[in-house]
């Protein structure tokens, strides 16, 4: 089947059914009109920015990073005792705290047999040997709670074979070698960071029978050409010659054992040797050595882990049951002083400034606050996972949105905001009245615009919101839930780095010097962070009208339509299914209030739908879902595309295509029909 | 492992997380402390039960059983109008009705092939035709629109072998026929109804290689030993010697080509060829008749046919984002008195009351009430199926409960109710108030409890609800969306007949004259059935705080671990996992009004895993799929363990035990949290 007749025939059709719920643009009721029982309070907002303080940022990051706390390591549980003592504090503390604990499947090196990575000489004595550990050079760097670089979950085994170089491991790097009539059966594949996630290399390599696979970070991807040990950390923010990024290598998220399971004691687990997703061959990130052959020797070691995440409540006044969440991973890498503690430590200063003015009777919100500090998200979100499995039901019914803010500062240019449609407006509302720490006297808002920006066809000139892929908390709550989400940092300058990420992500010398020295010297940026999380924090739980604008998904179904138009068949213009904000028939009572809320907190559930992508584990939702497919649609059908393009007429592969465009169809009826008149079909 | 062991340890786990959430039993604030805005109001209960007439009833029935109304044929188009007609009355209608169609795969005979049934003589020569309608005996068995007696779905085919009795085409009663030697290869098999379901006898039976299948009713399944002509209608109620039943013969429900998508234009259809579900092979209902050989040509054609569900609704004053569904099918067979066109009788003077009220201004309910006359039923649910489809999630969100009236009454001897255990109690307050149709003074309550009835630990005697299986319109909203759901009917007193069904059950003898002469003379039961679904109605709609008692599933639950304990292992008697009544913090405002009735609502939903049973299509509900296993627990519990049974210890059917163990434990926590004070997690 042609492209042009599917598309025409699938989004024809829809158009048609489109045209009966294409809804008027219906204002929220003028709250002028009747005054609202409890709303945002704009006193008590300006306080709470006045007193989140840039020093005690930078105190907690000190304390937080004062050791490496690895996931489910003595120290990350000692961190569990801070936050719960911080979140139970007499005088600054919240309603009340606890942790949650899971058993998860962890992969770690083994402690007696280091990984090591040896290159051989012609008559096969090693020539040399690969560090394995990061030089000590600010004194952080040794000990044995630093986490030797390694591959998390990648298989051990100790392949020997000849080094080749395979750029950035991805599908193409392999293929382009095997055309060269390069072999690679039995060779040990030289990778380096970026292009693709970190397992798809070993996956990718594993295809063409390389026998193993290294990962090295390759200087000019992070350094900006600066390498040298004075050029570098403690030098400068550049990572130092012997840093090595770690990782987990697995392919999902959410503990391996227990897919759609909490992972509590009486949850079935899976046989670790039937877990899909692990890298197929051993794979060990590196400093780069050229040479040949290589003998490799991977020893790590997969354990049952116990892992908390701690989550402290504020007590909604008038309605408990809805859910305003903020969370942040807790577990490092080795200190994780950018990764996860600047997150941690703003959390930890929003907490003690909203709990303060809480245990003093001054306020308490409209709607439940809950802050939420995850454990062992770097071994795939496992904690954030395992929550949303065990409280699926509860959490999607009763969640207005989900705010993460990971790592706070990257650097100190730009705010830099992730998130789906509904939540623009808040982030707009709050930036614009906060002071950027910057020279001159921008708000975080004008500041932003000028680094990442968009013409918006409805307000012109915006500052562009990335979208949310799978890179921190966030992803469950977004993919598998449903719910409104948002990540929030401050962020670089593109035009003054072309690193990939901040150069020391996820090795020993991420420490709170690095932070303190280079990163955000005075804490300004986390303070401007702090203050964009904490008013959206009030906006979302004092609010009487939930600040969500649904509408705001107008713009994206609009584009999405549009690149199915252009790019993948010939569509008619008028055929686009718009959202318009939903009316409440009158009045302003309680009740009336809660049922347009209802209406803007359910708007994203309505295009979730987990039978549409059997194959991807806890995506759901048919806007934000992965998309591998190059044209910028809907991702199922993108995809579904993508493959079916070289295929016949009638394959099974274009009735995926059809089956993807119903279930979009069905996605955005649904949610027009969440968005008419609540006594309407 | 053994069974022992899985139970022990999961079930040992389980409740020791349970013991953290075992929640006493808060009663619903006494309302009598602040009066609420707006609740139940007796007169107008009283005035509703005064209204509801019986000989309106009768006249419903006459003009809905007048004539065939097949599913899409023009008859069931003119019932569409007539159903639109009534709820747009300016005198006595609804605030707004309106049809919705759906493109639908149903199955018909051949108008110009007839499906044959040949009985063959020694030498070739055709020796017996069976009837190939039935006889025309009141004069309405005749004419175009009685459709031949077939099983729909049955592929086309003229199979011929010898006749081989298999009983009522059991599993077992196939492996018994090959036990005592019988070449089964190439036969028709002859069944009966009951047993099994029909297209199970067709899938029972390829498995064997038979080619063809009849399936007759047996005299002594149906009509208590009576079947001479002056002992059939139209002289009783007994079922006439050529009377046939029809029936869908489809494995699934909804429509077959759009599993989980509404089928509107859109939506992407399969391949009719690849349909599973189907049977595999010929297949038709016939008058028994014993002789061999046989030939068998059957020449039904699938079709689409455009199929109407017509929805009104009234208004809700208070809370119109609130739904109280209330249902039943239009299509019938032939004239389908009974099935279904007394329920629809009923559902027409319900609305005409309630919508006089309306128009009057004397009555708005608090929260809406949908009226709902589904469409292609008899094919499989079809309509509702697909209904649940296109509104997934917005009927997910906001029904309170679906009241589905089908066969409205099977018989004058008592009421019978099916339902989830959240609906008992406001079964019991409405029957208790209405005065039983028979000879003395009780009330429905207590005639009912003389015909079914048990012993709960908690209430002592009380009249026994039924499960709710798949039998009518109830399924997709309990199995697939999880809204609590009931079906009620009056029906037979046991001890006087032994038959399956009502005897004219699908068959052309199904007429006005059959119910107004044998079934209900005087319709007082019909009118019995409309007081109780009035009352529920009222009840569900009009009530404050929403009268679903969701601590009565308390029993069930303690009734599965018991036999789960008994029959299945060693367990502790003290684990038990219990559900309280939830708690309200305080006051009983429009907003905790709301917090309180949405965790009623909703508790039932927390019971759904979609992912729970990938091989049943559409049920998801943990407590209520499809129990095939023999030990009356959770049906995924028990099925899983039928099947593991006999598999080695560490087999993936013993794996599949403890993954259904962890899927109940999973969703009896998720329902603890539910009902937990609402900021608590």
């Amino acid at each position: 089947m042609q492209w042009t007749k599917v598309l025409g025939l699938g989004l024809g059709a829809a158009a048609l059914l489109g045209l009966g719920i294409i809804l008027g643009h219906f204002a929220i009721p003028k709250k002028a009109n009747s005054p609202a029982p409890s709303d945002l309070d704009l006193e008590i907002l300006e306080t709470v920015m006045g007193q989140l303080d840039a020093h005690r940022i930078r105190e907690n990051l000190r304390e937080l990073s004062r050791e490496p706390h690895l996931a489910s390591s003595p120290r990350d549980e000692d961190l569990v005792q801070l936050l719960l003592q911080r979140w139970k504090d007499p005088e600054s503390g919240l309603d009340s705290a606890e942790a949650f604990t899971y058993e998860v499947l962890l992969s770690f090196p083994s402690q007696e047999q280091p990984n090591v990575v040896d290159i051989v000489g012609p008559t096969g004595d090693i020539i040399h040997s690969c560090h394995r550990t990061e030089e000590n050079v600010t004194g952080e760097q040794g000990g044995p709670d630093v986490v030797q670089p390694y591959a998390a979950y990648a298989p051990s085994g100790t392949p020997q074979g000849l080094l080749v170089y395979a750029n950035r491991g991805t599908e193409e790097d392999f293929k382009e070698l095997q055309t060269q009539g390069i072999k690679l059966e039995g060779t040990i594949a030289l990778t380096r960071y970026g292009g693709v996630g970190r397992g798809a290399k070993a996956v990718n390599a594993a295809k063409h029978g390389v026998a193993g696979v290294l990962v090295y970070t390759d200087p000019a991807d992070i350094n900006d050409g600066l390498s040298l040990p004075n050029e570098t950390f403690p030098n400068s923010w550049y990572l130092p010659p012997s840093g090595v990024e770690r990782g987990s290598y697995y392919k999902y998220f959410g503990d391996p054992l227990t897919p759609y399971l909490p992972a509590i004691p009486s949850s079935f687990r899976l046989d670790p040797a039937n877990v899909s997703g692990f890298p197929p061959i051993p794979t060990q990130p590196i400093v780069c050595s050229l040479g040949c052959p290589v003998n490799v020797s991977i020893y790590n070691r997969l354990e049952l882990r116990n892992s908390s995440n701690v989550l402290g409540i504020i007590r909604g006044a008038m309605e408990p049951d809805r859910y305003v969440l903020y969370g942040n991973h807790r577990d490092s890498w080795v200190h994780g002083a950018v990764d996860p503690s600047s997150g941690t430590a703003v959390l930890l200063e929003l907490s003690r400034v909203l709990g303060t003015l809480l245990k003093k009777g001054t306020w308490r919100p409209r709607r439940s606050i809950m802050f939420a500090s995850w454990g062992a998200e770097e071994f795939g979100l496992i904690g954030s996972t395992e929550f949303t499995e065990e409280f699926f039901n509860k959490l999607q019914e009763r969640t207005v949105a989900y705010i993460n803010v990971d790592i706070a500062v990257f650097a100190n240019a730009t705010l830099r905001v992730q998130g789906t449609p509904p939540v623009q407006s808040v982030v707009f509302s709050a930036t614009k009245e906060i002071r950027s720490p910057g020279p001159g006297d921008l708000s975080i808002y004008d500041n932003w615009i000028r680094y990442f920006n968009r013409s918006s066809p409805v307000y012109g000139l915006v500052p562009s919101l990335g979208s949310l892929g799978a890179g921190s908390d966030y992803a469950p709550f977004i993919h598998f839930l449903g719910i409104s989400s948002m990540d929030i940092a401050y962020t670089y300058d593109r035009s003054k780095t072309s690193a990939r990420i901040y150069p020391t992500y996820h090795t020993a010398f991420d420490t709170f010097d690095y932070v303190d020295k280079f990163l955000d010297p005075g804490f300004s940026s986390h303070q401007a962070v702090a203050r964009t999380a904490g008013s959206i924090i009030l906006r979302l739980s004092d609010s009487c009208f939930l600040p969500l604008k649904v509408s705001d998904y107008s713009e994206t179904l609009r584009s999405f339509l549009q690149a199915a138009q252009q790019d993948l068949g010939a569509l008619l213009e008028q055929h686009s299914i718009s959202l318009g904000q939903p009316r409440v028939s009158k009045g302003s009572g309680p009740l009336q209030v809660r049922m347009l809320n209802d209406q803007l907190m359910l708007l994203e559930r309505t295009f979730l739908n987990p039978r549409a992508f059997p194959e991807e584990r806890y995506y759901s939702h048919v806007l934000w879902a992965t998309r591998t497919g190059s044209v910028a649609t809907f991702p199922g059908l993108s995809n579904a595309c993508s493959r079916a393009r070289d295929t016949a007429s009638g394959s099974e592969a274009w009735a995926e295509v059809q089956r993807q465009l119903s279930i979009v169809v069905t996605a955005l009826e649904g949610a027009a029909a969440t968005l008419r008149p609540v006594e309407d079909l």
